[in-house]
């Protein structure tokens, strides 16, 4: 059984000799399809329209969009490799303006492309290729770390979990391996614990993508990890109840000081984590933080169309209006949880406890 | 334009001669249609089902429910009046088990019913009919009490307010003129203060039955007041922001010590408010005072099915599936408030403030 939790592996993304697939996240759990992206822009527009999402992946993605849109200049018109690889960076990293993730990829991506701009278009293309595929291979390896060193943090927490009791994880939006290029983050400290004995996940649907009710309860069941959807609404009461053992989220940027944006509803979270004193842990890669953030309020939090709030998206592929015609709505698409409220960050390498400036910036240094 | 804020009426029932229409509430803000209840049973599951809701207005459509079963057995079988009476009541009052309101009101019919053993049918049917009106019209004069004395208390504590400003008032759910039998009490007193100068309104969508994308924001539209959706996780972002002056919700029950049960997510909100120093305020009238519930913990909470968060009924008349085949989801319909997080407790008696044991008290007596 053990077994069986941690060997299914979701593939949200493949790439093959300037082919980047991306499985279609906005038709989960209706249909498993697939969106070809033969450019830098329709890269960046699966990343706008939420296609791909989840702060790590879509820094993968970008990266191996420019590989894509390398690939296509230089086989077309490589006199523009150079002009056509800054504009498809500018177009990438400004895809969505809050995970921090996406810049960052983007600029190790630069990286290479000045360092490499004596070579061959097709070494240029080659080295642009490995370096999006080692920014993947990092991100697995990060979520495998954070696994562990999560499932040990609770363990040393809350160690009465193994008095045959499952272990019951509350968790939001979707920082799985649908997020990621591993494991997930969240979800992966969830499989490390599911691993060493019962865990039973309760998901935020998370209004108005629905991430949970998608994505998580989508990925956890193909895993067999047994899953209970919320709706968000109900998550500060069932914390309240004490069913709950941990609440664990991802995040799309954390500032020098330990403030953390993840998916709006978070910071709901943590306020009734703390009033009943239930462990809020937030699993993220290093590639979230962003030390030349000072704190939460210069983080950008994107606000998204509130038509994604009024019409919701169906299998059929028309949309359900939910509210009367002439109606507007606010969709701020994350919130910002102040580092004191977050009892653990758990990256690649360990985990920081507040106050976090000091143990964050050893992990950046 | 105050007299046309306060002007429209939303009309939620009728009763005429044995006839008890009910807007039904399942499917605003797509068509205004209504349901007939023809019994006391109909009438219960017109409850059951949510074609009418409000803790008012299922204790008002009860009473109803309870007069038009008095007509349709007079006319057929009058020998079985009691027996079908004592039936109908014991069926009503457990159509849901939180909301105070309806077993108050079915309590208050049972009273009637006794009272009048000895009279004709005529005037035992004549005399339901007498006191469901007066429910409802005490319902209503309440909501317009309820109204002035929140907006006073409001206008007390945050007088900057009418420094050329719109107010901005978050709500949760629908505590307006569709849940009760006059103007609301929580929009009762946005009406009040919408009467009095500008106020512009964030409306919960209030997952998973949307109350508030479907109810709220249809009837202020009507009313002309500005209303905004919000996801019901960005409501802890938003009142962080500052941009909310006041929240003002309804309630189902409130506890003799002042634990307020209302629609699940208000307790969230409530934590929210106190960390932002911002108003949290209850509305509601004495009828949904609870003196035999000394705290939260002894109000019943309604679990619906989790089917009613997995599957969203579309206005085509067929439910849109949200997650995967085989998850199930939680529906605990209602969350408790500690009276310690509500800044006051407005009924149309007058204002209570914590500690409310005392406040409340003096309400019931």
């Amino acid at each position: 059984m053990a077994e069986t939790v941690l060997s299914t592996r979701v593939a949200p993304w493949s790439y093959t000799a300037g082919r980047l697939l991306l499985l279609d996240q906005r038709r989960l759990p209706h249909e498993e399809v697939f969106v070809e992206c033969e450019s830098a822009a329709q890269t960046a527009e699966a990343i706008q329209t939420l296609a791909v999402r989840g702060a790590p992946l879509i820094g993968v993605v970008a990266a191996f969009g420019l590989a894509v849109e390398a690939r296509r200049v230089a086989a077309r018109v490589p006199e523009d490799l150079d002009t056509a690889l800054d504009l498809a960076a500018v177009r990438l990293a400004a895809a969505r303006p809050t995970a921090m993730n996406l810049p960052g990829a983007v600029a190790r991506m630069r990286r290479v492309i000045e360092a490499s701009a004596g070579e061959s278009f097709a070494e240029r293309v080659a080295a642009l290729e490995r370096e999006a595929a080692t920014i993947a291979e990092e991100d697995r390896e990060a979520c495998a770390r954070i696994s562990r060193h999560g499932a040990d943090w609770l363990r040393g927490r809350s160690p009465s979990w193994r008095n045959g009791r499952a272990a019951t994880i509350l968790t939001h939006c979707n920082a799985g391996a649908l997020a990621t290029a591993g494991v997930g983050t969240a979800l992966g400290i969830v499989r490390a614990l599911a691993a060493e004995g019962p865990v039973s996940v309760l998901a935020d649907e998370t209004r108005p993508f629905l991430q949970g009710a998608r994505l998580t309860a989508w990925e956890l069941t193909r895993d067999e990890v047994p899953v209970t959807l919320l709706p968000d609404v109900a998550a500060a009461a069932t914390i309240a109840s004490g069913r709950v053992d941990a609440v664990i989220v991802g995040a799309d940027r954390i500032a020098a000081n330990g403030d953390v944006a993840n998916k709006v509803g978070t910071y709901g979270l943590a306020l009734a984590c703390r009033e009943h004193g239930v462990p809020f842990v937030v699993a993220a890669p290093t590639t979230t933080l962003d030390p030349a953030c000072p704190d939460g309020r210069s983080i950008p939090i994107e606000f998204r169309d509130g038509e994604e709030v009024l019409l919701l998206a169906t299998s059929e592929g028309w949309p359900v209006r939910l509210a009367p015609e002439g109606v507007s709505a606010l969709y701020p698409a994350f919130d910002v949880t102040p580092a004191r409220l977050t009892d653990a960050i758990v990256t690649e390498r360990g985990v920081s406890e507040p106050p976090h400036a000091g143990g964050l910036k050893a992990f950046v240094s």
